[in-house]
C-alpha cells in the first residue's frame, strides 16, 4: 500500500490518480486542502510567468498545462460534477502589462525570447490592452498576451478531489504524520500524532511513503524544501471586472489579478522568506492593495472578502522534487513552490511511472543527501 | 419605566446610570455593543480633534472628558473590576504631527487658537516629537501635544457596562425595536421584532422611550441622523509601538493611531457617506495602511488582526441630540457621530436632568419636525 503524506492539491491528485489505477492508497493530513492550495490563486500560466533562467520550469509548466483539460474532465466526472466548468477552469489567457519604457522594452525582449522557444505570444499597445480589458489603468502603455495560459479555482479542485477520493473509497486519515518509520535503511510507514485516540492506529505501515507535505516536508525527511510565505487577498465584485488574468510589475514587485466567474477577484501574492510565519501583515496587505489599484483602479470600490497567508514549498533551483528519493520505500512529490496547482497533473504522471526528460528534471537525485 | 432603544456605549451608559439612580429601566438591542461602539478606537481627544467651526462640540467634549475619570472609576467598581485601569483608560495625551510646511503653519495657528480658548497645548519640533515617540517617521517636522487628551478601550467599556447592568438586574431584551408605539400624540413603548418568540412579549410599554439607536435612529422616529461609514483596522504588536495617541493629516485625510497596553494598535478611520454599507473595501483599507505607514513606518511588520466598518450617527451640525424630543414620552440620546465614547458620561448627566448651556446645545429642539 502507498501512504501519501499531505493533502494539498499535489497529494490529493496523486491519491486520486493512484486510486483510479486500482492501487491501494491512504492519505494522511490533519486538515486537507487548508494550506498553500487553499491560499493559491490557481494561475496555470507557465508562459506569462517565465523568467529567462528557468527554461526547465517553463517546460514542465507547459507540459502540465497541456494535461489540465483532460485532468479536469476526468476529475469532474469522478467527483460527480456536471463538467470541468464546475472547477472554473478557464483559458482566456494572461495579459502581462507594462507602465514604463523599461518595462515595455522588457516585454519586447520577452516576446522575442518566447518566439524562439516556439511559444508565440502577442505584443499589444496600451490601447489594445484596454480594448481587451477596459478596466485597466489608463497608464498601461503596452502588454503581452499569452493566449494559451489558463487558470482554475484551486478550492473547487481540492473539493472535487476530496469528493472523488470519497467516491472511490480512499482512506483519509485526519492526523499528523509525526515521523517516518524506518527499518534499517528502508522507510516502512509513518507514525501518527497524536498516537491512537479516536480508535486510530498509532502507525501506518506502507510499501511506499510518498511525501507530499509541501513546506512541511523537511520536518519528515532530509529534503531541501523551505517555506516561502505568500500573502494573498480576495475581493468581491458584483460582476467580474476582468475577463482574463492580468499581471504586471509595480514598484519592482510582480502582482497578478485572477477573476472568477462569480465576481471574486484574487490578488496575489507576496514572496517572503520568513520561515513558518503565516501572519497577514500591514506591509504585505499594503503592497497588494497598492499594486492592484495601480493595475486596475476600479478595485478601490470592491469589498475585501479575505486575506490569507500560505507557505509555498521552495527548493534551491525552483524545480519540484518528484520520484524515488534514493531511500527505499520513500518517494517525493514536493517542492512545487509557486506551481503546485499547475504541476499537479504532471506530478501524478511522473509518480505513476512516466519517464523521460521531464521526469529526469524533477528527480530528487539531483540533490545529494536526501534521506 | 424607561425603555432605552440601543445598546451601544451611549444606551448602555444611560441604562447603567438610570439603574444606579434606582429608576426602573429596560434596554432593547438585538446585539448589544456590536455596532459603532465595537468599531470605535476610543479616543477621548476633544482638543486635538477640534476644528475651527466646532467650538460647541469642543466644549461638550472637554466637559465630558472631565467626567471620564469618575465615570470609569464608578463603572469599574460597579462591574466588579479591580479598577478603572481595567478599561485601559489612559491620559498620556495626543500628539498631532505635521509633515509639510503648510501643515506646520496650521499647527501654529491651531496652537494659538487653543491658547485663546484657554486650552493650552505644546508646540514641538520634529526632534521633540521623535523624542516622545521614537517610532515616528523621520519626515515628521513638528507636532502639537494635547497633554490632557485621553483614550479608553471601548470594548472593555461596553463589556463593563453589560456586567454592571447584569449585577444591577437591569432587563436586557435581545430583540429589535421594530417601531415606536404611539397613542395619540404620545409615545407609549416599542413593538419588538420578531414579535413574541422565546416567550418574549411582542411589545414593551414605557413611560419614556429613550432612542439611543445611533445610525439606525431615523428608522424609528423623524430625527436628522444619517450613517457615516468608518473603516478601522487593528494591528497586533509584540510590544506597544507608541506611548500615546498619534494623529496626522496624510494626503489630505486625517489618520490616527491608538495604542493599547497589550500591543494592539488601532488605526482609523475613514469617513464615508455610503448609507447603510458596512463593507470593508480595498480603497478604505489601502488608505488606512498607506497613512499609518507614513506616520509610523514600523507598522509594516505588524500583523493585521482585524478590519471592520462601523456606522456613526451623523447630524447636520455634528452635535448630538440629547433630551426630550418634543413628542411626549420620547427622549433622544443619539447623533453622537464620532463622539459616542467621549460624550457618553455627559449624555447620561443631561438625560438625568443636568441643565444649562451644555444641555441646551444638545437639545433636539434646535431642529424642527422631530416626532
Amino acid at each position: 500500500m502507498d501512504v501519501i503524506v499531505g493533502g494539498g492539491v499535489v497529494g490529493l491528485s496523486l491519491a486520486w490518480r493512484l486510486a483510479r489505477e486500482g492501487r491501494p492508497v491512504t492519505l494522511v493530513d490533519p486538515a486537507p486542502a487548508s494550506g498553500a492550495s487553499h491560499a493559491a490563486a490557481g494561475m496555470l500560466a507557465p508562459v506569462s510567468e517565465v523568467t529567462y533562467t528557468e527554461v526547465p520550469l517553463l517546460r514542465l509548466g507547459v507540459a502540465s498545462l497541456r494535461r489540465w483539460p483532460a485532468f479536469a474532465a476526468e476529475l469532474a466526472a469522478d467527483a460527480g460534477l456536471p463538467g470541468p466548468e464546475a472547477l472554473d477552469l478557464r483559458s482566456e489567457g494572461t495579459l502581462d502589462v507594462a507602465f514604463a519604457a523599461d518595462d515595455l522594452a522588457a516585454l519586447d525582449e520577452l516576446a522575442a525570447y518566447l518566439e524562439r522557444l516556439e511559444l508565440p505570444v502577442q505584443r499589444l499597445t496600451g490601447r489594445e490592452c484596454r480594448r481587451l480589458e477596459p478596466m485597466l489603468a489608463p497608464s498601461v502603455r503596452g502588454g503581452l498576451l499569452a493566449a494559451g495560459d489558463s487558470w482554475v479555482d484551486p478550492r473547487r479542485v481540492t473539493a472535487a478531489l476530496l469528493a472523488a477520493l470519497d467516491r472511490r473509497g480512499v482512506q483519509l486519515v485526519r492526523a499528523r504524520a509525526g515521523e517516518l518509520l524506518r527499518d534499517g535503511g528502508q522507510v516502512t510507514g509513518v507514525r501518527l500524532e497524536p498516537p491512537g485516540g479516536d480508535g486510530r492506529p498509532a502507525e501506518l505501515r506502507a510499501e511506499r511513503v510518498i511525501l507530499a507535505a509541501g513546506a512541511w516536508s523537511a520536518g519528515l525527511a532530509e529534503v531541501p524544501v523551505r517555506p516561502v510565505k505568500g500573502q494573498i487577498m480576495r475581493l468581491r465584485s458584483p460582476q467580474p471586472l476582468l475577463t482574463r488574468c492580468v499581471r504586471g510589475t509595480v514598484h519592482g514587485t510582480p502582482v497578478y489579478l485572477v477573476p472568477r466567474g462569480d465576481g471574486e477577484l484574487v490578488v496575489g501574492a507576496t514572496q517572503e522568506e520568513m520561515g513558518f510565519d503565516t501572519r497577514v501583515t500591514a506591509g504585505g496587505l499594503y503592497e497588494l492593495l497598492r499594486d492592484a489599484r495601480e493595475l486596475v483602479p476600479g478595485v478601490t470600490e470592491l469589498e475585501v472578502s479575505e486575506v490569507v497567508a500560505g507557505l509555498r514549498p521552495g527548493t534551491p533551483d525552483n524545480l519540484p522534487l518528484i520520484g524515488p528519493s534514493g531511500t527505499p520505500g520513500l518517494a517525493l512529490a514536493t517542492g512545487h513552490h509557486r506551481g503546485g496547482v499547475l504541476l499537479a497533473p504532471l506530478t501524478a504522471d511522473i509518480l505513476l511511472g512516466e519517464e523521460g526528460e521531464l521526469a529526469a528534471m524533477c528527480s530528487p537525485g539531483r540533490f545529494r543527501d536526501i534521506s
